[in-house]
């Protein structure tokens, strides 16, 4: 691999947040940036510690497929090639402009690069949105000038670009060819994916540093890198989402995996962001409910990018969580066995077929339950490895195999041992290949993890299609990213939910007008009247028998300021409450209803929040005193449809309340996830309510009903 | 590193379970085990696929160290050596003997070691407790004999020892020298430790096969490991402890590191330790709660197991979870904080002296904020690496420094990029140097986590004593191991407490005899009568004001099955309950008692299990209906003090509750935990006594007062 030069200062932080405009129409034509008809490079360079040099180096490593134009304003030559010394003395129109000169340049550099009729601009050069607002406003001049002539531009303060398919090099360092789309926000992680991926012989079709995004976004890059032949899995570091919502439209339409690392999620990052980059960070929930929508693989390190994107690059995908571990050393299997169910995955035990037909290919001492342990019959009988994951492979009882231990180690230290080794050695190569054959004719997916990863036999495994790995959790992280239920191999998606035509705006946020808009969109509540002064207190207890509730109507918590009264059985009691309420806090308006029966019947909170990045996003959870303790709560993309309303809440911690535990009846879940249907709904159809809360939304038995509701205007 | 051989058949499964005997007292004289005077192999071979040829092999890697001796029955050479037919024909008296010959001469061999005056054998040959019930009562005769003639045995079933301290190799494996003690249930568990740490530079100072730990058990080796001096820190991989109060004891005392890898938490690993070994699995929350009250550091994989023992080689240690992430590139920086916050540590915010001192030494587009951002400035002036770690290392705000990125990408590329290049590169060298210094110098940990692990930058700074990964996640728990409170730079240990001596045996475990032992404990619990029939009743009634409880006494759990009516306001509630009750269960004895006030407090469940292998364990947690479904549990070793009692109280995920949430009060936590004190030391002076259990225990503002009780017989 050929050294990369440092990247530029600005490169090694990352970039500055999005300017945040609209956005323009989706499937915009990135042809010019992937597939130019020509190149040039405005500050090429002859100076190694430049990084125009390591761009020119880079671009004259496919000459034959395009023109290529090196610009360096003092001429001379470049990498003995000479240089051009403006745009405008190339003499030819240029397809594609990259710009790597100091600050002071950029601006005319661009206009020189428009005048030549350039559609597409990568802007290397550094200043602009991540040093302030100056730089902010200097970058969206250009930009507008950019959009104005119908071009394109990645950047500014980006690293390049490459495209392996059409022999684009524009970034400092090679990439190896292969399917996988990186669109990075670092250089440094995107150079250590290249480095971690490379055992695995994945290699890149594109790779994009997206900078600060300024005209083409992670959307647009995400959108094209759908469409793209030649890409087969889309791999993102992002700080910064810049529309969240179109981010995960784009990738739930996708048709082929994508697999996004993000930082942030902890109190420590979160202010990093603010501070190093000034991006909104938005908060883990969010994100992870958006991905989980999309089918986006979420990750945290740069590791497990590399191990699920390995992982993704095999034949077979399986929506079972039930997967056998087989191994020829028992605490490997033990281990594993952990490792998958820390991973999510089931190990069942094997049924009394299953069992017998390995029986048939294994010796006595071999367990095969599950794990499956071969018991030392692996260096007696090297064949016996292929026999057991064929047969594991063909049983109707697991979904997946995880293979682990020493398999790989008879091959790896070569013939030194003399006779049995080689006979060991040679064995266990050809039990790799049947392995392989194995695997291609099934339809499971098979995940290795081997003490010696590198050794010709995991290699001829690796060859074969079979994913090995050298760290169990890694095999075991790997398992279940290929155990999905979603479109094209992607994880589990639902698809995120369209948003609605916005409907009249609510422009009183007051209780009874946020009530009067949930129940007229099906959401229950009881009977309540709006009161004011003690007439009209004992007029509307007069139209329904008690108990009652008495609540102040001018408070956002009302419970919080001792602006609520339950369970007052009767008129009197209403009316001394009222009294009270009234002396400690003169509300103008109070609301009597009727008082629910809470007896058999489970508390949630259900509430949608407006996030600037991702849109209208619900939460459901158990409401009730142990809300903030527990903080047992999901989120999804609002609105939420009825179905996944109730995977969501079937999904709490405290879903056994809702099933009736110790005797209580269960309640009526079915009518709690239609209610957060139409809440999340009405949220999503009004853009100018920032929160809105149903809380707490009493399910019972026989159905559903909202107890007290509020709404926060943005 | 030399080739192994393929390890024996049964090797690669895991060992047998232990044989339950009582332990001989602590600290077993294992000097003939670990130094002998003089060593024998009997079943040593010329055949390199038999495992005594691989064991002849080791132990003649010094033969100037103690007289060696290979015994084959068939005579001729082995290895160049004439080898003796028999023991007895060896002419003198042999110290160690290692017998790997097949099972039926096992017996032969033993009677022929303790001859030959053996003090120490090491039993490879296998087919005894792992094979049945026949198996085992084998192992228990030979045990018996090698007992009876005041020897010691390791083994049978396993692998072999080695002591690199005292040159001991009889072991299939080559070990590097070094600090750690391993004592493994696996074979290729143990090589795959070797192979990971080899890059970290760690060595071993003894290795021990438990196999099926007849005689010398794992905590006779972990006690012994404790006192060798050419052991800095123990590691070992068991799934079955033999005696884990023991263990735990003996792990709690032992002044230096215990790392445990154990398998069998998860559902399928448990079902596999039976199936395949027989081990009686112990309960993953058992276990967690004996390795956190002795310090112990407890991993699940063979990575993780690694991480932490190169991190615990290492200088220095911290009470403080306060992190700095100091990074050369903003996205490493922000992963590295998710991760180091994922592991448990924080990252705060600096305060503004820490910033401008980092500002003093750092470039103006630099972030001083946590994470500590370059942002560019290392490839100008390498310098700025050490400036920056030294004033991290320096500074009050932060109690370890967890550095990631691209350092060692200079070096790690060699100086193939011209002048550039190699400034840039040996800056880097000098910058390793430096920050290498740094961190000698100062007394906080420091870990390093770099793309290029294996650079020369990279290593300078690990043979200065600075830990360094490839993996963020993996030097993020590095970090977390050398985050300590305990004694020892051990993972936070409060000790084992110690069992009291056993008390007068409780015959009656009905309701009122538990309630008795505990109220003479201590415990507080409202007033009761025992009754029998109405008048009984009445008269009960008539001593104290309601509301009343009346219970059923017949059964274990009451309230499921109807027996308990609570809140009964008068007597004639009360009679009339009783009416009911003792119409549908028609028990022979009901308990009237005082009904607390529930209004204000928190019920918590605490009881004690007696495990077989670790002896009584709490288990204290959120009570009332979400016990179950929330499963809010904490688990210590009984008799809990009450510190701790109260500090596992606090770590409740429903703490808040007891903190007070919504306007409630905060309650006694303090007298709750007097209680969990009392209650666990009851069940630890009754080993009788199976489950003891106070549920719900109601603790108030004012006090903690036990409402219900039960106990199980053993």
């Amino acid at each position: 691999m050929a050294p990369a030069p440092p990247p530029p200062p600005s490169a090694s932080a990352t970039a500055a947040p999005t300017d945040v405009v609209a956005r323009p129409a989706a499937g915009r034509d990135l042809t010019a940036l992937f597939d130019p008809t020509s190149v040039a490079v405005v500050g090429a360079s002859d100076d190694p510690a430049k990084y125009g040099h390591a761009i020119s180096a880079q671009v004259l490593r496919a000459p034959h497929r395009r023109p290529v134009h090196l610009v360096n304003r003092r001429g001379g030559t470049v990498l003995g090639r000479t240089a051009a010394t403006s745009l405008a003395a190339v003499g030819e129109p240029v397809d594609l402009v990259v710009i790597s000169v100091p600050g002071a340049g950029f601006e005319a550099a661009v206009d020189d690069a428009l005048a030549c009729g350039a559609r597409a601009l990568v802007a290397i050069t550094a200043g602009f949105a991540e040093t302030g607002a100056a730089g902010l406003a200097r970058q969206r001049a250009v930009t507008d000038r950019v959009r104005d002539a119908g071009a394109v531009l990645v950047g500014p303060n980006c690293l390049g670009i490459m495209d392996s398919t059409t022999e684009l090099y524009l970034a400092s360092d090679t990439f190896d060819p292969g399917g996988i789309a990186l669109l990075s926000q670092s250089g440094n992680l995107a150079l250590e994916l290249k480095l971690r991926l490379a055992p695995h012989g994945a290699g890149f079709s594109r790779f994009v540093s997206l900078g600060n995004q300024a005209d083409v976004t992670l959307v647009d890059l995400l959108d094209d890198c759908a469409r793209h032949d030649g890409t087969s899995a889309i791999a993102v570091y992002a700080e910064d989402f810049g529309d969240g919502r179109a981010f995960a439209e784009v990738a739930a339409a996708a048709g082929k995996p994508v697999v996004l690392l993000t930082a942030g999620r902890g109190a420590a990052s979160a202010r990093s962001a603010r501070s190093h980059t000034g991006a909104l960070t938005t908060s883990a929930d969010v994100v992870a409910a958006a991905c989980r929508d999309a089918g986006v693989h979420l990750v945290s390190t740069v590791r497990e990018l590399t191990v699920v994107l390995a992982a993704l690059g095999t034949r077979h995908r399986t929506a079972g969580r039930r997967t056998a571990v087989f191994t020829d050393g028992g605490g490997h299997g033990a281990v594993a066995a952990d490792a998958a169910e820390a991973a999510g995955l089931d190990v069942p035990e094997l049924g009394p077929g299953a069992q017998a037909r390995l029986r048939t290919v294994l010796w006595e001492q071999s367990a095969v339950g599950n794990p499956v342990d071969l018991a030392g019959m692996g260096e007696q009988d090297p064949r016996s490895y292929a026999a057991a994951v064929g047969a594991l492979l063909a049983s109707d009882d697991v979904d997946s195999v995880l293979m682990t231990g020493y398999f790989g180690g008879y091959a790896a230290s070569g013939d030194g041992l003399g006779g049995g080794g080689t006979a060991l050695s040679e064995g266990e190569a050809r039990a790799a290949q049947d392995i392989a054959r194995e695997y291609v004719t099934r339809s499971k997916p098979l995940v290795v993890q081997s003490m010696y990863p590198d050794s010709p036999s995991c290699r001829i495994l690796a060859q074969g299609g079979v994913p090995v790995f050298g760290a169990t959790e890694d095999a075991a992280r790997a398992l279940a990213a290929l155990t999905v239920t979603g479109p094209a191999g992607r994880a589990g998606s639902v698809g995120v939910p369209p948003l609605p035509e916005p409907a009249t705006p609510l422009t009183d946020p007051g209780y009874h007008c946020v009530r009067e808009l949930l129940t007229a969109a099906g959401v229950r509540f009881p009977v309540a009247y709006d009161i004011s002064g003690e007439d009209e207190l004992l007029a509307a207890a007069a139209r329904f028998d008690g108990p009652y509730v008495l609540k102040a109507l001018h408070l956002l918590h009302k419970s919080d300021a001792g602006g609520v009264a339950l369970r007052l059985p009767d008129r009197a009691a209403l009316l001394a409450a009222y009294r009270d309420m009234h002396a400690r806090l003169g509300a103008p308006a109070y609301s009597v209803e009727a008082m629910a029966d809470l007896s058999d019947g489970v508390e949630l909170i259900v509430g949608v929040n407006r996030d600037p990045r991702f849109g209208p996003v619900a939460m459901v959870g158990l409401g009730g005193i142990l809300t903030e303790t527990l903080r047992d709560v999901a989120f999804s993309l609002a609105p939420v449809p009825a179905p996944r309303a109730e995977r969501l809440l079937r999904g709490l911690r405290t879903a056994g309340l809702l099933a009736g535990v110790r005797g209580r009846p269960a309640v009526d879940v079915t009518a709690a996830a239609e209610a957060v249907a139409r809440i999340t709904a009405v949220a999503a159809a009004h853009p100018e309510i920032a929160e809105l809360e149903v809380n707490p939304l009493l399910v019972r038995p026989g159905g559903a009903l909202a107890l007290d509701a509020r709404a926060v205007l943005a």
